[in-house]
């Protein structure tokens, strides 16, 4: 064990990929953020957090666009976060160089930094297709080293 | 890798990120279980397991207000546990107190139990929330550790 | 850390694991294949790519089956995927034999492929249902594993 953590590319593996999983649970007080701000929730409960009239209640069991928007954010990170988690994780084992190593973590991490901002603030494409693009092409870069190195099938 | 399999908090972590991980995974089935109760399904060839009248099965493509519960609570798994898993595992190999690393494990299995039974049976606020929070605060912990230890930017 | 890469088990993780995430991430493209060919976006920004008409553009922020079935085939991935990964993971761990494993591996993986088809061809049930039914018996099987080797509570 003292072994993973006196190497390089698995501490860098760590401090990564523990940033990109944090900023991907910062969409949830921001989605809460937005379901205050414009009073559409999901679930009866929670519409008693502010308000006791039911008829007033009601009217917030609703979507609205900005909630909807950080929802699909939310969802996109899933979508490719935890497939570089994984990967990410399997290619530090394969003992890759540290600098080719950070550079792959760096690209991906910031590429979904630019793809946040892209997303929450509607910027016009291809701004958020291009920061999706080339987080999938990091984490297939490091699929293709893991089956090229640790191939058992 | 025995070394992994000899160190107390790594199968403290194990056995903890099974079990919350097996609860995720049992929200499928309830999902499951309501839309047969409530007859609301999402695929066409879904309706056709207990109906072939072709006007009834139209009818069951429907959304119903308790599948739509289930589905939330197990979006809302996939957001915290999956965030849980990754940092824990790490956070494990940075080889904290086992009473230290017990009590984060603990705290956090024992939240997503209490988030699932409040979000299903729909309890009043704050004991969805509160419980959603205990479990963000215990895996936030265990990132600050992981940072600390192993930061390699 | 060579350890790990020196065990057959822990080899044969890597390339499956690596082979059904690669596969998850697949639906990604194909949900934007159909959004194009189908015209249904959630983006404003999106409906620009191809046209810039704005009364076209506002006709285009729309849901479409087809777009709704990819996307829960890969919703139901991530529900699936990610407790495989995590369990089969630790499972890799406990040190089983080599072809049990592979049969875990072979039958998971498998199953997912048939699954995704199933799902997306909207294939008469039960195909969808029992490759899902044996990706989780699958996955269960390596979590009692898990559970009866590394119990610590």
């Amino acid at each position: 064990m003292a072994d993973l953590m006196n190497n390089d590319v698995f501490l860098a593996f760590c401090t990564y990929a523990t940033i990109v999983v944090l900023k991907m649970m910062f969409m949830a007080p921001l989605t809460g953020y937005y379901r205050m701000t414009r009073k559409a929730f999901s679930n009866w409960e929670d519409t008693a957090i502010r308000q006791k009239d039911p008829e007033k209640r009601k009217k917030m069991l609703q979507t609205h666009p900005d909630v909807e928007r950080v929802r699909r954010c939310h969802q996109n990170d899933l979508e490719n976060i935890v497939p570089f988690v994984v990967i990410g994780l399997l290619y530090a084992l394969t003992g890759p160089d540290l600098s080719t190593a950070l550079l792959h973590f760096r690209v991906f991490v910031g590429s979904r930094f630019i793809h946040t901002v892209s997303y929450v603030l509607a910027l016009p494409q291809p701004s958020r297709g291009l920061s999706w693009v080339v987080g999938m092409i990091t984490t297939f870069s490091m699929a293709y080293r893991v089956l090229t190195t640790a191939l058992l099938l």
